[in-house]
Formats: C-alpha cells, sequence, structure tokens
C-alpha cells in the first residue's frame, strides 16, 4: 500500500468518511483492488515496476544498483467477469486538461494491441477531485481525430463516466466498467 | 531477453535448428510470446520481478539498496482469444518427479482465485527434456487428492498434453491452449 500511514490507521478502524483524502490515485486503486479481491469480485493486480538490475549481492540477495525501466503497459491488469481487464490510472495536474504527453507512445500500441484481443482497456484519470473511466476506444478515437496535445476537462464531462470515491471499495471503478462493458448482462 | 547473446545471434539468423539447446525454460517462453506478439496471435507478458525499494538516488535515478519479494502470483499473463490467461513456468531438476514445494502457497491461492474468475490458468513444467501443459484445475485436484510431496513423471505422461518446441514459436503452447480450452470453436 501506498498511502501514508496516518490514513491506514484511520480506515482500518471503520471511521465512516467518504472522503479518502491523503489518499492518491494508486493508493484509491490498490485499496479498491484490495476489496475487490477479498470479497471474491475480481483479481486485480499492480505490476510491479520494470527495473533493470544492475548489481547484485548474492550473499544477502539484496539488489546494490538498478535502474527504473520506461513503461511498455498499463499499470494493472488481471481478470473480471471472465474478461481480461488492463488500465492505468493517470492524475492531471492541470485544471483544464488532460496532456496527452503522460501517455508513453508504447503504452498506446499496447492499448490497440490488447483491444484488438477483446480486452476491456481504459484510462481512470482524475482531474478537479473528479475520477473518469476512459475508455481505451475513445482514447485511440481522441488522438486519431483531434489534433490536440492534451484532453479539454469539458471532454470528460461530455464523454466520460465518473467513478465514485466511497469508503469501500474507496475507487468503485468496477460500478462504471459493468455498466460500459457487460450491459443488460 | 534472458538467453545468452551466442544463441540470439544464431536464431535471428534464421538456422534452422528445432534443438533451441542453451535456452532455459524462461528463455523459450519470452521468445515464444514475442514471436505471438508479433504475429497478433495473443498478447502475453512476463510480469516484472516484485522487489521493495529501499534506498533511490534521485540525482541518478538509481535504485541503490532494494530486496526480492516473495511472488504472489504467476509470472506471466495477458490476453488470448478475449480471454485472460495467467501461468507459470518451472523446470524441474529432478528427472522423477516434479516437487510442489516448488509453488509457493500464495500462488496455489492466486490460482485458486483467477481460475473462479473464469481465467485460463496452468503451469508450463519442464522435466526430462519435454515441456507438460498441466492445467491448474489439475493441479488443485493432486493437491487435494494426493497426499504426495511431488507429482510423478508418470503423472505428466497420463495426464498432460505435451507442448511442442520448434523454432517459431520456440514453445507453442498456445497450441495446447486451444485443443485444451477452446476445443471445437
Amino acid at each position: 500500500m501506498n498511502y501514508p500511514l496516518k490514513q491506514k490507521e484511520k480506515y482500518s478502524k471503520n471511521v465512516i468518511d467518504y472522503r479518502n483524502r491523503g489518499m492518491n490515485l494508486e493508493g484509491l486503486i490498490n485499496s479498491a483492488n484490495e476489496y475487490y479481491l477479498e470479497t471474491d469480485k475480481a483479481v486485480i493486480y499492480k505490476k510491479p515496476t520494470p527495473i533493470g538490475i544492475l548489481d547484485v549481492d548474492y550473499s544477502r540477495n539484496r539488489i546494490r544498483d538498478a535502474y527504473f525501466k520506461d513503461k511498455s503497459t498499463f499499470d494493472y491488469n488481471g481478470v473480471y467477469r471472465g474478461k481480461y481487464i488492463d488500465f492505468e490510472a493517470k492524475e492531471s495536474h492541470s485544471k483544464t486538461s488532460f496532456p496527452l504527453a503522460n501517455i508513453h507512445p508504447h503504452q498506446i500500441e499496447h492499448l490497440k494491441r490488447i483491444l484488438r484481443h477483446d480486452a476491456i482497456s481504459f484510462l481512470i484519470v482524475s482531474i478537479r477531485d473528479q475520477f473518469f473511466l476512459l475508455k481505451g476506444e475513445d482514447l485511440i478515437d481522441f488522438i486519431n481525430s483531434a489534433k490536440r496535445k492534451s484532453i479539454p476537462y469539458s471532454y470528460f464531462l461530455d464523454n466520460c463516466e465518473i467513478i465514485e470515491e466511497k469508503l469501500r471499495p474507496t475507487l468503485d471503478y468496477l460500478k462504471v466498467v459493468d455498466r460500459i462493458y457487460f450491459k443488460g448482462e
């Protein structure tokens, strides 16, 4: 868990407070995934950070030198309702738009590939204290049609569903996945 | 890629040699996954090794101290024919059996979980220079019924399909997946 210890203590005591302030987006998603795992709703994990190991002290089994590799896939993947689910979480620091430079070109290639194989794939974008589910297909369309370098806030309001922030799960993104990808089932 | 440079050079020249000697099981699977990616057959990756980072030199963006975490999931996952696929590769150093101690209890929990969510999950076991696909369901059954600490070689011969080793893909495990999981489709 990547959120501060104080928050962890607070929520483990079941204090009802629907504003998970202090948890960043990654913390909210990790916490939601733990909830989904505990309640047997889905099995979704954050992938370990890809690193290149340069030096290991084998006597202590410790890494002494390593570097961070570029990500070529998305951070989270797993299985939900028998389907492959694969997504990325991004926080926008701008209040007016989400810069596409936040997404690595290799990640776009990855997205196109998995969509061809019928994956459920999307971005969870945090902007202005709101959380939007941006479908992978919509992201590709936006990149192909609009010649802009960022997605305006208004686009999210008009085209994306809002993900509710609550106590448990902290961020109920599978509820939105149900609405979008499992309509009428 | 984790196989020696000499092998890499050899095979990039399209020399026909069906014995991929010198490549270990991980190398064979990584190479097969690259082939599946290039031919747009599936999108399957090896997960990065999970590590715990203790010290980072931020000025150089380098990890100065880290340790290896225990694996609680399987090494490979991705999407194939719209389904979630998740598996582990194991080499048995014994010629008579595959010791179950090779599989961490957390990995068994992970396997049970994803099978409940309709994942395709299995082990690729290398024993006596042969490669077997051991279905996750069969592994669970074996653990539950036989009170043995290892799976005898004869079990693989009687219950598992053999994965063919060739030039490209080096290890055609999806052919066996087709036979087992997509019968008659």
